[in-house]
C-alpha cells in the first residue's frame, strides 16, 4: 500500500479503516522478516561504545612503574592522604565543571554515588545542621521528566515523595518549580540534568537558569541537584549548547548554598573507572568534607593522576571530547535519519535532535510506548523499559522511549532503528483501530 | 644517677622521692638535649612505608593499552557492569578472607567506606527488613578497648552510644559481650578487629571466636562488625596467628546472618588504590546488593583487574606480604627492643608484642598517656592522640597509647622510641612525686 500523497506523507491520523486494515497487514509481514532476522541489539543503556574506550586506553600508560607518583605538590599518591583530591585533579574537575578549584572536591569513580550519599546524608544528618529528614513526616523532590532513571531510584528508595515537572524545550516549568520550592517546605530538592538533558538533550536557556538562581525556597535545606553529566558531551563542533553557571548565579541572587553540581569522567575515560567531582558552595563543600572525612580515608589518587596526566588540562579533555564525538555522530545520525525518514509526517511520534549528550528521546502516540518497547524486544532489540524515564517507572501517558544510541555500531544502529520504527508504525496502527 | 639493683632494673615505685628527684633532674636534661635535635618523625597513623608501596609498583604495568580488559567470563572491565565486582577478583577477595566467592561483594577502594554505609544503611533503611535505626530511640554498639579510632567515629557520627568493653589478651571480655547482647535490644552492632588487633596486636582465640557465634542476640537486627584489616598481615614466617572463619561459625550455631566481614588490600597494594571487600551470608549479601544497585553503577572494575592479574591468586598475596613483613620487622624490633631495654622492669608501662598488624600498643601509668604524647610532640615525635583509641576519645585511664611504627625507617623508628621511652619516664616520674 502506497500512504504517501503527493510529495507530503500521509498522517496515519487521516487514514480510514481500511487503509489502516490494509496497512497493518503489510507491517505485520515486514515484523514476521524482522524478527525471523533473530537480531540481537541493546540500545537499553548509555554504554559507550568500544572505539570510545580505545581512545583512552593509552591512559593506562603514562602512570606506570616508571613514574614519579608524586602530585605538584610533592605528596605520595600511593599512600594516604589528600582527603578532598590530588591538586591537579581538583583543577582538572573545576575547569570542566566552570567553577573554581576551592568549590570542588575529587570523589571516587561515580558521581552517582556523591549524589546517592548526598541524600542519604540528608536523611541522616540533614543539611548544613538542619533536622534530618530521616526525622520529617514528609520530604519531597521535584523530578524534570522525562528524567533519569537512576535519580529517581534514589529517592524512591530512601521514601522520599516524587512530584512530576514536565521537562519543556528549554529546561523545567519554571512556574510550577518556583510554585512548588517557594510555597512547599517538604520540598527539599530536585533533580536536574541541565545540558543537554536526559533522555530529551535539550539543555536549559538562561532565562530557566536565573530563575533556578532566584528561588526563594521555604525550606532553608532545599538544594538543586544540578547533574551535569554531559557538559562537555558536544556532538558538533561548530553547534554546541552552553548553559549559564548555576554556582555564580546562585552567589549573585543571594542563594550561594543552594546548588550541588555533579559530574564526572564516566564518559569521557572510562565508565566505572573514572574520576567523579561534587561542587558547591564553600559552606556546603565543608559540611559534604565533614561527613567524608568519617567514611574514608580518601579516593583513589593514583587514579586521579592518571586523569591529571593524561589529559593534562581542559584543553585536552576538550580535544578528546572531540574524537568522541566523531564516533557517536555517525549513530545518531543513523537515528535521527531514519527516524525523519520513516516516521516524518505520520503523526505518530515526536522525537528530539540533541546537539550532545546520550540520548534521544522519543514520545510516541499515548499508550503505544510499552507495546513499543515490547515488540522490538520480541525481535531482538532491547531498549530502555517504557515508563523509566519517569518516577515510579510510571509515564502517565504511556509515551516516553529512551533511545541510546552509542553502544552499538553505526550499522546496527540503522538495523536496530528500522526494526524500532517499524515497531512504532505497527503499534501506532493498532492504537488508531482500537480508538475506531 | 644509676637506678640498676643488680641484675634488675629498679622499679620507679620502689625509689624514694629524693631519688626521683635525682631522676628527674637527670631525664630533663636528657630531654633539653632531644629537643635541641629538632626531630621531625610521625608514627601517628599506621602508613605503609615508601619501601612497601615500592613492592606494589609493578602492578601499574601489568594492565596497559595492549592489555586485553576482559575478564577470564569475557566481560570489558572497562564498561559498566559486574555490580559486586569481576569474577577474579571476587575469588581472590574471597581466599583472603577465608569464605566462598558467592558470599563476597567486592566494593570500591576502603573498606572502612564500606562499613560506614552499612551503618548508614542501618540508620536510613534498617537490617534486612528491621525499623530504620532513625526511627528507634536509642541504639547501641559494643567497643572493644583499646580499638580503631575510624570505627568509633563511624558509629559518634550517627549518634550512637557506644560502651567501651575491655579487650583482653584473646578477644573482648566476652562475659559482658554476652550480657549486652542478649539482654539489651538496644545493642545493634560490635566492632571487632579480630586478628592483629587495632591497636594492641592481639588475635580472638577460638573460644572468643565460638562464643561470638553463639550469641543469642535479643535485637535481630544485631550484627558483628568483623573488620579482618590484617588478616595476612603477618611479621613472622614460623609464628603466626589464625583466627576461626566467624560465617562458619555463624552458620553452625544457626546465626547465619550474624557477621559482616570487612577486608582490603590498602596495606598490600595501595592505601586509597587498593580493592575492598564485604562478606557474608546469601542474604545479608542480596540486601546490600539491593542497596548498592542504587548507590552505583559499580565500582572500579580496571583496578580490580590490576589487582587479580598482578597478585594471580592467593599464594601470590602471601608471598607478597612475606615482602611486607622483612621491611616491617625491624621496624617492630627497633620499638619493642627499645621499650624491653629501657623500660623493662621499671614498673611505669605495659606493651605489647604482636606477631602481625601495624600497631604496638603501649600502656602508661594511669593519668600519664596525654602527658608524654604531648613531651613527644613538643620534641618533635607525632604519637596518635592519647584517647584516640576509645570511644568519644576518652580513656578512662589516660593510660592507652598506639605506636605505628610502619612509615618511619627503622633507624628512624629507633629514634623516635629512644625519645618516647624518656618522656615516659619523664612524665611517671613526676606523676609519682605529684602520688607523693
Amino acid at each position: 500500500m502506497e500512504v504517501e500523497d503527493g510529495e507530503r506523507m500521509k498522517s496515519y491520523r487521516e487514514l480510514s479503516r481500511d487503509e489502516l486494515l490494509e496497512l497493518q497487514g503489510a507491517l505485520n509481514k515486514e515484523y514476521a522478516d524482522a524478527k525471523a532476522k533473530g537480531m540481537s541489539l541493546n540500545m537499553a543503556r548509555g554504554k559507550p561504545g568500544f572505539s570510545q574506550l580505545d581512545l583512552a586506553m593509552p591512559m593506562l600508560d603514562v602512570v606506570n612503574s616508571t613514574s614519579d607518583m608524586r602530585t605538584v605538590l610533592g605528596n605520595d599518591t600511593r599512600n594516604y592522604g589528600d582527603l578532598d583530591g590530588i591538586g591537579e585533579c581538583r583543577r582538572l574537575m573545576a575547569d570542566m565543571m566552570g567553577v573554581k578549584k576551592d568549590n570542588v572536591v575529587v570523589c571516587g569513580n561515580s558521581s552517582l554515588n556523591i549524589m546517592y550519599d548526598t541524600v542519604s546524608r540528608s536523611m541522616t544528618k540533614g543539611v548544613n545542621g538542619s533536622t534530618p529528614w530521616c526525622k520529617l513526616d514528609k520530604v519531597k523532590f521535584l523530578c524534570p521528566v522525562p528524567g533519569y532513571d537512576r535519580h529517581f531510584a534514589i529517592t524512591e528508595f530512601f521514601g522520599i515523595e516524587m512530584i512530576n515537572i514536565p521537562l519543556l524545550a528549554d529546561g523545567p516549568d519554571m512556574d510550577l518549580v518556583e510554585k512548588y520550592v517557594n510555597e512547599d517546605a517538604s520540598v527539599k530538592g530536585i533533580w536536574c540534568v541541565p545540558k543537554y538533558s536526559n533522555p530529551t538533550g535539550i539543555s536549559y536557556s538562561d532565562e530557566v537558569v536565573k530563575r533556578f538562581a532566584n528561588l526563594r525556597p521555604a525550606a532553608e535545606d532545599f538544594r538543586i541537584y544540578w547533574d551535569n553529566a554531559y557538559c562537555i558531551h558536544h556532538l558538533y563542533d561548530d553547534e554546541q549548547d552552553e548553559i549559564l553557571n548555576i554556582l555564580e548565579e546562585c552567589e549573585k541572587a543571594g542563594n550561594p548554598d543552594m546548588v550541588y553540581i555533579f559530574a564526572s569522567t564516566s564518559k569521557i575515560s572510562f565508565p566505572g573507572s573514572g574520576v567523579s567531582a561534587v561542587a558547591s558552595s564553600q559552606a556546603n563543600v565543608d559540611f559534604i568534607e565533614a561527613q567524608m572525612t568519617i567514611q574514608t580515608i580518601g579516593h583513589d589518587k593514583i587514579n586521579q593522576l592518571r586523569h591529571s596526566r593524561f589529559f593534562k588540562n581542559i584543553d585536552g579533555l576538550k580535544e578528546h571530547m572531540k574524537l568522541h564525538a566523531d564516533l557517536l555522530r555517525p549513530k545518531f545520525e543513523a537515528v535521527l535519519d531514519t527516524l525523519e525518514a520513516e516516521l516524518g509526517g505520520l503523526g505518530i511520534g515526536e522525537w528530539t535532535k540533541p546537539k550532545g549528550g546520550y540520548f534521544v528521546s522519543f514520545d510516541a502516540m499515548e499508550g503505544c510506548a510499552k507495546a513499543i518497547v515490547a515488540r522490538c524486544k520480541e525481535a531482538g532489540v532491547v531498549l530502555t523499559g517504557a515508563g523509566a524515564t519517569f518516577p515510579y517507572k510510571k509515564d502517565p501517558k504511556d509515551s516516553n522511549i529512551r533511545i541510546a544510541p552509542s553502544f552499538p555500531t553505526p550499522e546496527e544502529m540503522k538495523e536496530a532503528t528500522n526494526l524500532f520504527v517499524l515497531c512504532v508504525k505497527l503499534v501506532s496502527v493498532e492504537k488508531l483501530l482500537e480508538e475506531m
